[in-house]
């Protein structure tokens, strides 16, 4: 704060006790130490007056616990992760922590700094949804001994704690799902990302198709910069109807390809389902409230969230004990947007 | 965090020098310590090995900065304050600034814990987004020196630094667009609050009909509580439907309010605008891909983000100024949700 604060030494000075007495006193010892009622009274009164605020910081640095959490997202905007905030707040409350949040906006360097920070502010742990490059952090947290959960995303040869999604087995229903609808040109749009749930996403989609007669052709999958969303987007999907066969169908491997997508698909006039059909990955009140309810791929929100607290909590207990690692079932949730070919066209 | 950190104690015995030279060397003041260029490096080396971690707290404490500045949104799940959230990270990036989010929930005692727990983490000053009940909190800020800038909500009897749309104004001209469209029987799905936002969105709602020659009718406002939007939303449709003269045209006063009306909307079948015209306060991609987009209150948001961090860069550098206060309009975002009544019918 920029404001001064009020010392112990403040106190001592006005009440014409020592420091010591003031501690004892203010810490709520003064039968062990045998200060006169009148005395402690006096000191009580005086920190009172002057606005003392005890530093339970330096009380945290020698308790070793300062029941907070931090907890970095990939990204604030995307309701996936708000929602998942939530979750892990009022889990984190149950169990006595207050969550502390940083937003990395998919940036490493942005999370390095986050974690930098929360680390010189004592959280006791971190439940973290890494972004693109920050194997590296996670190393670095490991090698310094602070206790984190992996949330969403982890990655494969770092030996974690995590919490996610099994991405390649959604991404495999949700693909399947298509094809036993009667779709046979089936694209999928995707980031270009190495991080290791997308690269899950798009494994389950090609298997998905090649795994059901499907031949799998390398140009029905778009990947796009994060950086380029919805020009990205409009391309692939300017390119997907240009071909020679277009195609019939699309998988959106994330919320904001959907929405970016969607509103260019309105722009375009074109009928979902009968011109387009849409899967998408992550879920939000628009795809309720689009013309033709959106069928996607519903995370477990709320299980993701309580089970990584859960897991920190075990972890902060017991330091040393082996990694803790599930993959979770989502669901595919059908509606009106893949609906069957042949229905479509009577 | 429960794993040891490594001490300067700990690097001064195993360097079997003193506790001074250590500091001395790790803060960079060598040179004026004369401390000969060997045993420096050997320090340097010791600390690299045991992961020292400088305290920057301890070093933040005794300049009085941290950098850090800590936003406190109303709830995270909101896009509004999530998009708000991510202007204000990066207008405090482009300053220097850090910023850690806790989100209160509209809960008054999540918001005091949060705060309490940031001030303890010794943040710089604060950006609010003030919850019911919490005009004590704001003063108790105030009490204690504590630079900050509440952002969207204000407390008109509270002299503090705020940044906020003119709310009155915005509902105002909501109402009177309803008017001028034709409509005459105008509810609003308002919350059951006492913040003065929302009073001021009621307030110009009301005034939008009266001073436009529409008597307002007192059972054409239904407030709902926070705790039961959805049931509450419900209700408040059947009732405005069920009446002897049904209304023809809502104004949802939230976002939140808005999704589950139009889910219900959607439930009961009724289209929008012939059966049901819409305004909404909040902005969202549900709003664009509403089979009818919805005419909503677009809020300035990068600039209310930008100019919050700006007051509190200012109130950081002069603590004793006059508070910087301003009231921002809102863009009426015309779409088909309210389109001219005579159109619709013919």
């Amino acid at each position: 704060m920029s404001a001064k604060k009020t010392s112990l030494k403040d106190i001592a000075q006005r009440a014409g006790v020592s420091m010591a007495l003031v501690s004892y006193v203010l810490n709520g010892k003064e039968k062990e130490s045998r200060v006169g009622q009148e005395i402690a009274g006096k000191i009580k009164q005086i920190a009172e007056e002057l606005h003392y605020q005890p530093n339970h910081l330096a009380k945290s640095l020698r308790s070793g616990k300062t029941h907070t959490i931090g907890l970095i997202i990939a990204d604030i905007s995307n309701p996936f992760f708000a929602n998942i905030a939530r979750v892990v707040e009022d889990e984190a409350k149950r169990n006595g922590y207050t969550v502390i949040i940083g937003s990395s906006d998919e940036n490493a360097e942005k999370s390095r700094d986050l974690l930098n920070v929360l680390i010189n502010r004592q959280v006791d742990g971190f439940i973290i949804v890494s972004s693109e490059d920050s194997a590296e952090q996670v190393r670095d947290l490991q090698e310094k001994n602070i206790p984190f959960v992996l949330l969403d995303r982890y990655f494969p040869d770092i030996q974690t704690d995590f919490v996610s999604t099994d991405h390649y087995k959604a991404a495999f229903n949700a693909g399947a799902h298509l094809v036993k609808n009667g779709y046979r040109r089936i694209g999928m749009i995707a980031y270009d990302s190495q991080l290791f749930h997308m690269q899950e996403r798009i494994r389950g989609y090609v298997e998905a198709l090649t795994g059901n007669n499907v031949p799998f052709q390398k140009h029905w999958l778009k990947q796009i910069r994060i950086s380029t969303i919805e020009q990205g987007v409009k391309a692939a999907i300017d390119e997907m109807l240009a071909m020679e066969q277009p195609i019939d169908s699309i998988v959106f491997a994330t919320y904001s390809l959907a929405i970016s997508g969607l509103k260019y698909i309105n722009e375009l006039r074109l009928n979902v389902p009968t011109d387009l059909a849409i899967v998408s990955f992550g879920q939000a009140e628009a795809f309720d409230l689009y013309y033709c309810p959106i069928t996607y791929v519903k995370q477990p929100i709320g299980l993701l969230g309580k089970t990584a607290v859960e897991f920190l909590m075990k972890k902060l207990k017991h330091p040393q004990a082996e990694p803790s690692q599930i993959l979770m079932d989502a669901e595919l949730i059908i509606r009106d947007s893949s609906k069957t070919k042949q229905l479509v066209h009577t």
